[in-house]
């Protein structure tokens, strides 16, 4: 008899931006060319002198760390946020193993066994995992591509408050799908955690990613709420640092810090090397992010023209972030992405997006979704739309057929 | 009024590795030299070759890796098992953030909130911060300093089977004792779970360090429980790279290893740059790790000589890992670790070790108990024990008084 594994693992989602890899292996594997638009990877260098900084360090022992992250990199990071107008000090700050760990731990602190926490969906789909691992539950409350997946009306996520709920959790700008708050629409957030007693946590590794030249509204900026905003941070897209996994959890509340310390003391520390190179990141010349935003800006606005192109989809300029929610002219997504890997080759060349049902807490939303990253440099990202276009057309006359 | 943090957080322990930290900070400040024997952290040099690989790397984007680890990763791994005699397929291998990810996610696939896992004690402290973020019940079975800490009587641990059992997980060799498994014990264990429906989780990070001879016995190395076996690893150890945070989690379950990836899809993945040196280590010549080897049995025996020579201690000559759990003539040997770093001092000197009673699981237990790494060089390991020995006699003194 075969051994039971937990409802809980069995039942977690898989991850939508990482379940159709078997098909793009599959097409890979026979030399056919996937302009890779389904995960949040940029393309572009990493900052050389983040990885000449680890290659100029000459300890003999790669060494545990403290649990709460290297000293010399806690103390340099208030400079890092001080450009946005974010004050904090070193004891503010935890270092994580990525923006996930931070969740993670952010959801742990809050949140007991099958309390709730409130997001609004689409929302980042990882979060469901966090909140598998923590057991926590999440009460999706939804955003429309009509509207430009808008925050909700406050008097939405009211009607969602429970004796359960223990926090509001945004991504602001976000992930999935390139909202960015307005200064008025985080303060009224402040406002209902404050009235209604719960923390407010914001995820907020696009802070830079802000375009048309809005401005990121930050949950530190509110000293109302001093007690319960945990802000998750990542280093990941900012400086095109995924593979290095430093994040950091921050909080002026300072018991929540030190509890949160014990979830890092049990994991002993974040990874040494990368701490160095996050630190050298921080002196990075103020202009260094220039470039990168407007390139950005210009592949946002070459995706959304080709989408808005394209007959029969629907969506809305995101503001920030580097995704954007295309509502299609099909029933099911998941089967137009997998029909792209499966059977669409032009030129032996295709695309690769995400599904957007993952995103949705909420059962049967997002099936005409999908999700686009749009990491890729201009001349890539617009044959990769040429593709999308083509091959939603081919998809169209196939299924009539 | 306060926010209300989770109970699970607040009711969480503190690492009695760590907890000491502040006192050892305190004496640090003002200038006091302290011998760390508190904290696994070897003081062997991290084979060059390893960050010599990183060093070598020249990749322009820090990029995201699988969620399973690299692929050239996973496929060197099983020739560095096959050495061992654990016959391995990459498929077989998930690398995790460290062992304490590999934990954490086994805990999380065998066990649902609530579900208990039976461990014996004393038992490496940092378990109970997994159990605790995973809402997984550890049940102690008591081992004693008396008998070297030997695996207790099969029927001891069939006593705390009951129906919400999933898992007997063991340390092997142990920290924090140092006790190693015979090869009829792990199998009586095998036999055990394979009767009683239960996984068998083994962390075997410390499986290079087996002294006067003896041989490690892997789980890995009984087909009869292919199903249910469970393998936590990690590099910190062997290769003194404690910071890279580099480990994995093992099971011929294919089942269990599907699952366990969504875990992994979760989090994205373990840090790119550290895998880069763990797969240099791989190659390292058979003969590494035997000087490694030689060096921590002869600090074992210092210490285990100065522990016998010191009046009212007693412990037993652990065979494996380096730690040893000492018995003192004290009644709290917390208040005893602290008296040392705050009073203590010897030509400006003191010494560091962990109080016990923290890797027990049952209450009251190990008051009387200290771990000891022995993770420096002969002659500050002779150093330390002198201190150790003076601060002993002194605080008995003092008590008195």
């Amino acid at each position: 008899m075969k051994m039971r594994l937990s409802s809980r693992i069995l039942e977690m989602q898989e991850s939508p931006i990482r379940k159709l890899t078997p098909y793009a292996d599959e097409a890979e594997k026979k030399k056919v060319k996937i302009y890779h638009l389904n995960i949040g990877q940029p393309d572009i260098d990493t900052p050389p002198e983040m990885m000449d900084a680890i290659k100029n360090t000459d300890f003999k022992i790669l060494k545990y760390g403290p649990s709460d992250g290297l000293k010399t990199y806690r103390n340099a990071l208030p400079k890092y946020y001080a450009k946005y107008g974010i004050k904090l000090a070193p004891e503010d700050i935890l270092v994580t193993t990525a923006g996930s760990e931070a969740i993670l731990f952010a959801m742990i602190a809050v949140a007991d066994v099958g309390e709730e926490i409130i997001i609004t969906e689409p929302y980042y789909t990882n979060y469901n995992g966090f909140a598998t691992m923590a057991d926590v539950k999440i009460v999706p409350v939804t955003t429309k591509a009509e509207t430009g997946f808008a925050p909700p009306p406050i008097r939405e996520i009211e009607e969602k408050i429970t004796n359960r709920t223990r926090a509001i959790l945004i991504c602001n700008p976000s992930n999935p799908t390139g909202a960015v708050y307005s200064r008025e629409e985080v303060k009224s957030l402040v406002q209902l955690c404050k009235t209604e007693k719960l923390f407010l946590i914001a995820d907020e590794v696009y802070r830079e990613f802000v375009y048309d030249g809005y401005k990121h509204t930050s949950i530190m900026e509110f000293p109302e709420i001093v007690d319960r905003a945990i802000m998750v941070d990542s280093i990941s897209k900012r400086y095109s640092a995924c593979g290095a996994r430093i994040g950091c959890i921050i909080s002026k509340n300072h018991e929540l810090m030190q509890n949160v310390l014990k979830l890092g003391q049990a994991r002993l520390c974040p990874p040494t090397l990368e701490q160095i190179a996050a630190q050298a990141a921080i002196d990075l010349p103020e202009t260094y992010f220039d470039k990168t935003l407007a390139e950005y800006q210009r592949r946002r606005d070459i995706v959304y023209k080709e989408l808005k192109n394209t007959p029969g989809v629907f969506c809305e300029k995101p503001k920030g972030a580097f995704y954007i929610i295309a509502k299609l002219p099909v029933e099911n997504a998941e089967d137009f992405a997998i029909y792209m890997l499966k059977h669409f080759r032009d030129n032996n060349e295709t695309v690769m997006f995400s599904p957007a049902d993952g995103f949705y807490g909420s059962k049967d939303l997002g099936k005409d979704e999908i999700r686009i990253a749009y990491v890729l440099n201009a001349n890539d990202l617009k044959r990769a739309m040429e593709l999308f276009k083509k091959g939603l057309e081919q998809y169209k006359l196939d299924r009539k057929s």
